[in-house]
């Protein structure tokens, strides 16, 4: 067997991917090492820049994102219970996001690519990739017992941190940048209405807090937790106990409990890989770098990816021009680091570190009231949230 | 001997709040610990935001400093050899800074303070604080040989970061704020006609570089050196080369070489004291917060204490209103720490830390990338380098 892009993971990454390729006639196949029940019951990020909301509409899989997408204008940033808006359409001229769960946007992908005729192998285990520097690449892998190989011009390894296309590329030639942050968040799904209209980013003494929300009768609600917590020490009460202290007295009132349906606890980390390439073999998405939540960027990162990857492989495919595959880690890289930078900086603003009475954190205290002080700081965090320019 | 305000530091700060003072008819005596050429010839800051240049005019010390002064309306940032051009003056609306040397400020203040019948009391050693809580402190010091005693109603220490007047405050209320950075600032003076219409910073990988001037036949370039070097590693045609080379290619032919009158190597380092008061005692300048040069505040914060400090002094003895004085150190501490996460991020940006392939090295030079990259980006360098509003 042999397609022109084999697609590892079926997250929205190589889902995007291969309805871009798909409307441009390229074919391809998505090998996902889980199951689809898993795939579309993963629990992830909500908010969607204007860039990734545009390539879904690229690939006409938005009408449920379209009629169930909740479009912001803004956000709040509470600082020790006072509560800043910030007009993100003011500041960048009109620009907003859109809050629609990922989950969603998956289960929206999977089911358009198979009515579409879309190959996506779910549960194909034991994955590898093989001869990427050659101009013929292979992929192999077990389904149903049964050992499969494909031939293919190019593999797009958008299989997540854990996945083989990362480890498929040469280690010698692989640089890694990491920072680990000294927290998790606890994530709370619950059936409530929305504490605000729109989301709350909260500075707080006691640690950062989120109030997010998925639709107006499903809240997605975090708060920063040592690291070391485990959720059995996280009741319901005690969540939403320590929601209210973070927002405040004054929005305290505003939370609305409800029946809490998920609860989990998440590390924070940034993480870049270089190059994004090799061969014939391309990363995209969280194979090759992890942003923290804080500036809602990885899913976006994810989609930026796989618009230059795509238009790269269209490029090739259909005019056989190799330049924009040739300059794609480059490209991807630029706008990576840009987006690593913004999550890392909205991380370090809002989150208690512990060493609030140092230098340094005097100073993360000083950008935070400089930047909701300055119609320049706000535009540059309006700008950085609402997604830089591909 | 009674003075309505004593001041310790004959520098900038001190000489301008005596000014400030003077002009509301408040009277009060400045006591330095050195001899008035020591003071009139330490080499300093050249950069004026226009709060500053107000204050000058504000006491009517001008006349030089109109006349030599020279206004520019950006700056210069250079990236590995490639010029980008900050254009502050359209950024903010109409704002620009003023080159003209700290020492020749000094100088035009000194001798209008003299001039108008000021007293400035040079070689004042030994110079201490008493009954700073009380309602009627005093001061003691020896000159010439004798021991003298000032009572006052108040006590501005302007007296640097070795001086008297922190070392008074009672050291278990008073917190510090520090980071070193690893590394110095060889400076140099020269006879020589400017690199360029106005300052350039660049980073480049051999470290840092600053071209700056203090006239059109005087030139201030610095370049980042190991804190470990001594001046004599350091020879003339040295540093010229290797000011080249942090310029690039294309700058490296505008660098005019003249004679070197002025060379040393100084640490850089962030510090902030709170509080700046205590009882009758205020602080004011580097006796309470230290910024790394990279972003020119060290002589503006202090100008901007002053303002603070003058204006509190002034409701008090012409108004009989405390409020001022009591709320100085928050005013001023807000403004000191906007100035200090400038300086700290100017700094950041553009220097070699040793660490520039991990995470935190990429993302200083991504900050930097973003920045260059975005008008907003743009701005908030702009408006903080021409100084935020008192």
């Amino acid at each position: 067997m042999h397609v022109p892009v084999v697609i590892i993971g079926s997250g929205p990454a190589g889902l995007l991917l291969s309805h871009l390729l798909h409307v441009r006639g390229i074919g391809s196949i998505i090998l996902e090492r889980k199951s689809r029940d898993y795939v579309e019951g993963r629990i992830r990020a909500g908010v969607l820049e204007m860039g990734t909301v545009g390539l879904m509409r690229e690939v006409g899989v938005d009408a449920r994102m379209n009629a169930e997408g909740i479009l912001h204008d803004g956000i709040y940033i509470s600082v020790e219970g006072k509560r800043h808006h910030i007009d993100m359409k003011a500041l960048t001229g009109g620009q907003t996001v859109m809050i629609y769960g990922q989950t969603e946007l998956t289960r929206d992908l999977i089911a358009a690519r198979l009515g579409h005729g879309g190959e996506i192998v779910f549960n194909a285990e034991n994955v590898s990739l093989h001869d990427v520097e050659s101009n013929q690449p292979y992929v192999r892998y077990l389904h149903d017992g049964t050992e499969q190989r494909v031939t293919c011009d190019y593999i797009a390894a958008c299989d997540g941190y854990h996945g083989v296309g990362r480890q498929t590329m040469p280690q010698d030639k692989l640089k890694t940048f990491e920072r680990v942050y000294p927290f998790g968040w606890l994530g709370v799904l619950a059936k409530a209405k929305p504490v605000a209209d729109e989301l709350i980013y909260a500075r707080h003494s006691r640690g950062f807090a989120l109030c997010s929300m998925r639709s107006q009768t499903v809240v997605r609600h975090y708060v920063q937790v040592p690291i070391e917590d485990k959720i059995e020490d996280w009741s319901d009460d005690r969540f939403w106990h320590e929601l209210r202290l973070r927002l405040g007295e004054e929005d305290a009132g505003l939370v609305n409990e409800g029946e809490v349906f998920e609860k989990s606890i998440a590390p924070l980390r940034s993480f870049v890989a270089e190059p994004m390439s090799h061969g014939r073999l391309f990363l995209a998405g969280d194979a090759a770098h992890i942003v923290p939540p804080t500036g809602a960027k990885g899913l976006n990162l994810a989609a930026s990816d796989v618009h230059y990857l795509s238009k790269a492989l269209i490029a090739k495919f259909k005019d056989n021009n190799d330049a924009l595959l040739a300059g794609y880690g480059a490209t991807a890289t630029a706008r990576v680091w840009k987006a690593e930078r913004f999550s890392w900086w909205m991380t370090s603003m809002l989150h208690r570190f512990g060493d609030e009475n140092s230098f340094d954190g005097r100073v993360r205290q000083a950008e935070l009231d400089y930047v909701l002080s300055s119609d320049a700081g706000k535009t540059m965090l309006a700008e950085n949230y609402v997604g830089l320019p591909y």
